[in-house]
């Protein structure tokens, strides 16, 4: 593609709308416009991107046996109705009413869709496994758009969905779709960590997010460099630091005095002992009802985790009047040790620890010397913290990072709660009826575009990895006037499509060098050729790899090696 | 693909939702199935056909010099309001509020969102020509939504247009897009004429309707089967029969009586006159003021015609009291002759006759031996008519048939309609400021796929165009219960594949050959390969066209070749 003729309108200031390098590039780079607050629309560098995008999903989904359909967007409210999804969702759900006054919903999700069309066909259990997916336009009518197509209200999404006849086979498609997701995004060049997730009140089933590794990112995770662990912070699981004390005291229990002295941290001061000799007891109401937790002093309390281990709705840390009601003193001063009337939960990180100190359930008293077990009831032991860095991994036991990811794909097990629902049953080997047991599965695909330079920019503009690049090599003819220079830039061109490979060739005779330089920087292929008279003069036309700083210069007879030489490189880096 | 593995939910009864052939088959094929009125979903053979069609769609387009960009489905209210269109559309526009109350139009065309992309980064005239294309979901909320995904309320298409200096220039855009749609649809197999069109009111620009010519198409065409013209009955231009009389009569005009005969056939009979020596004359009111149209007696007005010649919005007959008060006699004695305050215009097939019959403007009476020019003022002679069968085409004079078209495809020259309302305006080399001139070009992708079908199928199933199987090569094992069998099946699978073709290999194990005969005939795919027990002991693999009644008798090592042989048959059918 000539530039002369291409749709490329880059912009040289960075737009005050974006806040996020990837927000800030798309738009710069001319890959894409806004229409509406979180509407945009793709030009023809973006939309190339999509399609490379696509194109790697739909050969991956198919090598790991799933089939694509294509399922309307406008999906009628009988559909939402069934599982009480149209009551449910709320706003986020963007509804319509046809001009016979029928209500629709915009998809944001097709489960109900893809169950309904299952059921219609599916009769025996020879019929499954099936599993099908659709690349498809998407609407979420989000709050707060923001970061550009990161969080937007229309997206292109890939959705997938399967069908089991039980438990363990669900299992063995869940995995077969887990590793075809890390296919892709290594196809896709990106370096991308499925992470564990909270799955959440849907119940037993396990789920894990695809998450891009970005600054900019919405998760939180953790992970291990060395074993390459990753999760949700809010699952993430970690070996806690040594506990301060290791050998059980022999003395008594004692009160100390702590006068306005509430934190950890300045009863650790007063007494000279660090955090980690600390018992932290936080009391929460869970679904109204207060409870206690235990944590070390030196920890944070995951409050999903407890949730999840209650198996309640809400949890919120008790207002102080209801701390002084349950504990006998103001916050600050709680502690296990003749604590009554609520039930206690642990941390498991509390079990090796000794000596500890506590609030003393008295107004600016903590208990010094105190033995789980012995001066207090053995409270319910649970994972109930949050990772902080230092920890050990869950794996290898290697040091955790705090780190930041863009969630690009999930993989969930549904379990029955659709099929259930929706009445997704098949007649069984036992001639009885089953229900099908699902799972789902989804990629951001415009997202993806967004995360791929998330990853890979720097100050100058983007860095496509060569398997999403709009064009893989761009041509900069950098001294158009001289018919010399044009006529060997041309030769290029035909030859370097000949070769096979995609070609931006910046063509225009009203820009300079300089500027098409910057363009070629911004625009981000990760492959440029360039032809200009001063390298002519010395025999050489220069090939560049974007990553790097100095081009390869090389005789005009062997642009095509180079540039093939590279290529290979680049490939490498996309290898699944 | 294993048929046992695939999602091919085949049907035997004709569904009773079903009115014409591609409805039925997609049903029974298993490529679709309806969610609800208007709104359906592709299943995986559905779907294989649409990525073909979107591919050779996206290959003719960028060999045109198209790019491809993608607009958002959700267009912002005020988009509509600048052109009017909000107002005008009416209900097939779906409008939808978002969560804050704001307004927005699902796009059934994308006229208004692509020019302001378009004016928003068009400054000079060095920018054009520009020419952008997307394929996208659309909405039309139609009255009544009928055949399937013929006419759907949501549906894929192709929509483009593009942007030039001037008319000149999108004359030349507008024939380039003319050429490739030609390509594209003869690369999808289809017998398709690009036949012109009526522009209706949008002005004096031209466009082209591309049909499929098949039985069950909605729209009426006049085509000429020697010389290929075609047009849509409304703009049809056809040479008449030739006159009755040639020759001027030198007698005067009298008047006779026709006591209760009004009709040309009726007052033919009684003066054994042929209908086309009379001149009917017909009163219509245009916006409102009643014209006379002068039409010879075997032919009818078209009123697309007249009104596009008068330049009127409403075009109506006149109510019977009207015509007494214009002709001062009741339907039916209208004439020429005295026949006064009203304009008159006459179709030019009365230019060549002579010695006419008309209404005598009197109850029960007409005139004969009528000369125009004579006995009446020199009418506005003009294209008023209706091509009829038997009508020379008005390109070589051949008879002209009657036809009847499925619409795949328009091409539109807009001129500065969208430009001019939304400022679309680029800076020429005279330095001043300068609408752009607009073409628009779609194609109904969804619909593409049905008039595939329906102008290929015969009793038994569909005889896809290979271009679009959704499989080249249906494979064939007839007796899954011997292994050896099996194992020449399967090779063959292997060995097609490998050498390049898409497969379908029907493994079912508990189906009979005759069941997948059937099948194999209503999927249609244009090769099938039968490896059957019988076959097999007298050394040979059947190797049989969809569209051939015998298959060709190989020996297993020759089945390649014989594949080959008649897959490039098949290619020739779809060569551009």
């Amino acid at each position: 593609m000539r530039v002369s003729k291409a749709f490329i309108p880059t912009v040289k200031e960075t737009p005050g709308e974006a806040e996020i390098p990837s927000h800030k590039l798309m738009l710069r780079a001319g890959l894409m416009r806004k229409v509406a607050s979180g509407f945009y629309e793709y030009l023809p560098l973006g939309q190339r991107v999509i399609l490379k995008v696509n194109q790697i999903i739909r050969e991956e989904m198919e090598r790991a046996g799933a089939q694509e359909v294509l399922m309307p967007i406008m999906t009628p409210a009988e559909l939402w109705q069934e599982t009480g999804r149209w009551q449910k969702y709320g706003k986020e759900l963007m509804r319509v009413k046809d001009r016979h006054d029928r209500d629709y919903a915009l998809g944001p999700t097709h489960e109900e869709v893809i169950t309904d069309m299952v059921r219609r066909e599916l009769k025996s259990y020879k019929q499954l496994p099936m599993n099908l997916f659709q690349i498809a336009t998407k609407f979420r009518d989000e709050v707060r758009p923001r970061f550009g197509v990161m969080r937007s209200r229309e997206f292109l999404m890939k959705d997938g969905y399967s069908f089991d006849v039980d438990d363990a086979a669900c299992d063995k498609t869940y995995w077969i779709m887990f590793e075809a997701y890390k296919r892709i995004f290594k196809r896709c060049g990106l370096l991308c960590s499925p992470v564990e997730a909270d799955s959440g009140l849907i119940g037993g089933s396990f789920t894990h997010e695809f998450m891009v590794l970005a600054d900019s990112g919405e998760a939180a995770i953790a992970m291990c460099e060395a074993c390459g662990y990753a999760a949700n912070m809010e699952k993430a699981a970690g070996v806690p630091s040594p506990a301060a004390v290791s050998q059980a005291t022999t003395e008594a229990f004692a009160t100390v005095d702590t006068p306005e002295k509430y934190t950890v941290e300045d009863v650790g001061v007063l007494l000279k002992l660090p955090p980690s000799q600390f018992i932290k007891t936080l009391i929460f109401l869970a679904d109204g009802k207060p409870i206690a937790v235990l944590i070390r002093g030196d920890h944070e309390v995951n409050e999903v985790k407890v949730q999840n281990a209650l198996g309640t709705t809400e949890l919120v840390l008790a207002p102080a009047e209801k701390v002084m009601e349950v504990t006998g003193a103001p916050v600050g001063f709680a502690g296990p040790v003749g604590l009554k009337g609520v039930k206690i939960l642990a941390d498991n990180a509390l079990k090796d620890g000794h000596d500890y100190v506590t609030g003393a359930l008295v107004k600016d008293k903590h208990l010094v010397h105190v033995e789980i077990g012995r001066d207090c009831a053995a409270p319910w032991y649970n994972d109930f913290r949050s990772v902080v860095t230092g920890d050990g991994c869950p794996k290898c036991g290697k040091p955790l990072k705090a780190g930041r990811g863009i969630e690009v794909g999930q993989t969930f097990k549904l379990g029955t709660k659709y099929s259930k629902s929706m009445k997704c049953v098949y007649l069984g080997e036992d001639s009885k009826d089953h229900e099908a047991v699902m799972g789902c599965y989804g990629i951001g695909v415009t997202r993806t575009v967004a995360a791929a330079i998330e990853q890979h920019n720097d100050a100058e503009g983007i860095l496509w990895p060569i398997s999403l690049a709009p064009y893989q090599v761009h041509l900069l003819l950098l001294n158009p006037a001289e018919p010399e220079v044009a006529k060997v830039a041309d030769q290029c061109y035909e030859d370097l499509k000949k070769a096979g490979y995609e070609v931006l060739y910046d063509d225009r005779a009203d820009s300079s060098a300089g500027f098409k330089f910057k363009d070629a920087d911004l625009l981000g292929m990760p492959l440029s050729v360039r032809v200009g008279s001063r390298g002519l003069k010395e025999g050489v036309i220069e090939v560049k790899r974007r990553r790097e700083k100095e081009p390869a210069k090389v005789p005009p007879a062997q642009v095509l090696d180079k540039v093939k030489e590279f290529a290979v490189e680049e490939w490498k880096l996309c290898a699944p």
